[in-house]
């Protein structure tokens, strides 16, 4: 077999890439628990009809055919004889049926997080990738759900995320906008196409306020003065409720203050207010925000790298009135996404975190000789029974060598059991610190490593 | 959308029941990482070639094609324009691709976990799967890999499993064999289809002794006496070193001691001995066990569930003398590789473990009114600070419907904040333990649920 190579959009981690990962997906998965989310699992296949409800995502589907047939050749399933297969392109879909299928054995409101690889059949372009892992929160309610649910998803996300800044990610920044605001705003300067507009808008990052003005005018009908006050509204932000006052006034200048601008401005002030108490200065309310996905009908959230804004939204989400509905219920949440290939690769090619070492073991029990083994083997045993992580050389090698495997490891500790002598008394065991050359004395039944060493840990690279 | 119906051979499981599978993953991670294999991931697919090499599987394997065209029809990629893809249907194959594309920036021997779903595109049969988690540990080297770890690696696994008891889990038995014991018997008494001879040894516990005798003969051109003969040894089994004089005693009442049969009882004899002194009664010599593959080398190896032998082997594997090779390096290995989602589906269908409870949240904060909000979110922000898991109840509703929510999950506390006297004083908070129905006073910066109240645990459910 010749030597492969990577596919492309299909991101995979060495040894060490791959403890800075799972660290990551540890913290979000303790925190989400912390605040009494209840982790779930689908499968990674959904009927091909339910992943193209949505028109705009049909690009991006893998559709699965079964192999059949003696010789290997390909034989897709005749049309109907079985229901076709394709991988879930985000986790909400798959939740949405999840909910649906089990609705009569889950309790309502349901705080569920995921944590899943998602799959995009698209040509791989820079930092596009194809399969990537989602770690998502929701809090969906039957029937109904109150609005402060929409205060917390996004401060729940901010703690999450916040709790990897002791390794080395920057702070983030949480956009939110609240989709009422707009639409009341819109309607009340006299544009009808709220969604039309709102497709503009979320271009402003790209094109710029005159091609977004323009495109209002041709595209949404808007006249001169109309776009004139979208870019207004879009131009204001802050992280205070300062903020409100700003949008009213705006309002009241063009005569659109509208009883729906109202209820929004009265949910966006107190999430904006809210946050400024519980997580002060992460949340910073911004009236671009957009979204392009038009199943939100409340608060919209992104989440940016501070210093890294170039690098898009790691984190989105919103309201949404529909997550499903079947003949009795409809089924309201809130919830946010994080996409954690990105935020890891991100990490790591930047070099910004490392992990301590690049396997588990903090200590490596030498084997004096072939013979010897099942002595090293009990001393290795030994340090286990009281959770310290251990493997035993090899081989017998010579001690340099074995000092020189646990080195290149990264492995903290060699254990040297304790040999008989020439009088045929047993030495004492002992145990070197590889780093500072320090060796002494230990018994397997007491000795410790440190906290810090005791597992590999991830930490800022500089 | 009507209410969607399960797609037979995907399990999935409600939030309880994630809670324990993912209390397995949780502990077969430690298990392994205690006796240092690190954690790697591979991406979900592998190109079609590879995936194809061995012609036996190709009838489980799922194809990849991805949507294009604006209107969603499906086009497979033009042969060559890029190379098919398809879904893993194990670890090892991706493993040994991982090996190769890595192979400079790993340090061998390489001891590696990967816990990871694959999926298998066949029409779902009673208790088949056609995705499922495994988890699988390996230790691989490059050119050479000495025995012991073909002692270790099952004795690890063992202790995964083992670990699992205290939640439920029937005691495992580890059933192993040596494939160069059978392949120097059977050259010895003059057979040289050992693969041949191998396969129909594997059908024993299907088709019985006669019809395995009768395909001997007329599928591997075996004597009666020969048939006989491999009947007679594959009847031998045993958990202590007996079983290799008895082996032996066979071997020469035929004339069939070669060099090789006494190179595999060698290996079985330490095996068997290291196991008694590690693991007692857990690894059996069963000189039946043949394992259909036949890259296998080595030891080979299949456990059972003692008491629920008919479900098969839940973890199975062996030693291979060639996982990968490329121009320059060959890289033996050995290896064992759990089935989870069997064991679990297992565990839950015949009730035989439970979880405390169906959410992380240890306590719920009764919120008094809407207005109040913030006291209750400061109360839970407080104890979440000290590592307890709390969500705060949905809706200022009546006490009672707010204690009947924290009933419904299991939620095993309800806090109520102190409140404003009628002398304007604020009264103490208290919490209630809803099981007991005792309810006293309590303060958030100190109070502390007991260790078995905190998180949700997995226990056995009789």
């Amino acid at each position: 077999m010749a030597k492969p190579t990577p596919l492309s959009g299909f991101p995979e981690w060495l040894p060490d890439g791959r403890i800075v990962e799972q660290h990551v997906l540890d913290t979000l998965r303790h925190t989400f628990e912390l605040h009494g989310f209840a982790g779930i699992e689908t499968r990674a296949v959904e009927p091909l009809d339910q992943l193209l409800r949505k028109g705009e995502t049909s690009k991006e589907v893998y559709v699965l055919s079964r192999l059949q047939g003696e010789d290997g050749v390909e034989k897709a399933d005749p049309a109907g004889r079985e229901k076709q297969l394709g991988l879930h392109f985000d986790l909400t879909v798959p939740f949405a049926r999840y909910v649906l299928e089990n609705a009569g054995r889950l309790a309502f409101p349901l705080r569920r997080y995921q944590i899943q690889k998602v799959w995009r059949g698209e040509r791989p372009q820079d930092g596009r990738f194809r399969e990537f892992i989602q770690a998502d929160i929701d809090v969906v309610g039957a029937g109904e759900l109150p609005y402060h649910f929409e205060v917390e998803a996004p401060l729940v996300m901010a703690e999450a995320l916040g709790a990897l800044r002791e390794i080395g990610l920057p702070p983030v920044r949480i956009l939110v906008n609240n989709r009422r605001v707009a639409e009341g705003f819109y309607r009340g300067i006299g544009l009808g196409d709220v969604e039309g507009v709102l497709r503009q808008i979320d271009k402003l990052d790209k094109v710029g306020p005159d091609k977004v003005s323009e495109l209002l005018v041709t595209e949404c009908g808007a006249t001169e003065d109309q776009a004139k006050a979208c870019l207004a509204l879009a131009g204001i932000s802050g992280s205070d409720v300062g903020v409100i006052a700003e949008v009213r006034a705006l309002a009241e200048s063009y005569g659109a203050v509208t009883e729906l601008l109202e209820t929004g401005l009265g949910e966006l002030e107190a999430l904006i207010g809210a946050a400024a108490r519980r997580a002060p200065g992460v949340v910073v309310a911004d009236l671009k925000i957009a979204r392009g996905l038009d199943y939100y009908t409340g608060s919209v959230y992104e989440t940016v790298l501070v210093g890294h804004e170039q690098l898009g939204s790691v984190c989105s989400g919103g309201r949404y009135d529909t997550l499903a509905s079947d003949g009795k219920n409809t089924y309201p949440g809130v919830g946010l996404s994080i996409g954690v290939s990105r935020l890891v690769s991100r990490l790591l090619s930047a070099e910004l975190v490392r992990a301590t070492r690049s396997v588990p073991s903090a200590v490596l029990v030498a084997v004096a000789a072939e013979e010897q083994r099942a002595v090293s083997d009990g001393v290795a045993a030994a340090l286990r029974a009281r959770g310290i992580p251990v493997e035993v050389a090899p081989s017998a090698a010579k001690f340099g060598k074995q000092i020189k495997y646990a080195d290149r490891r990264g492995i903290p500790f060699v254990w040297f059991p304790g040999t008989v002598g020439e009088d045929g008394a047993v030495g004492a065991d002992q145990v070197k610190d590889i780093r500072s050359g320090e060796q002494v004395d230990a018994d397997a039944a007491t000795w410790e490593p440190s906290a810090e060493d005791r597992w590999p840990r991830v930490v800022p690279a500089s």
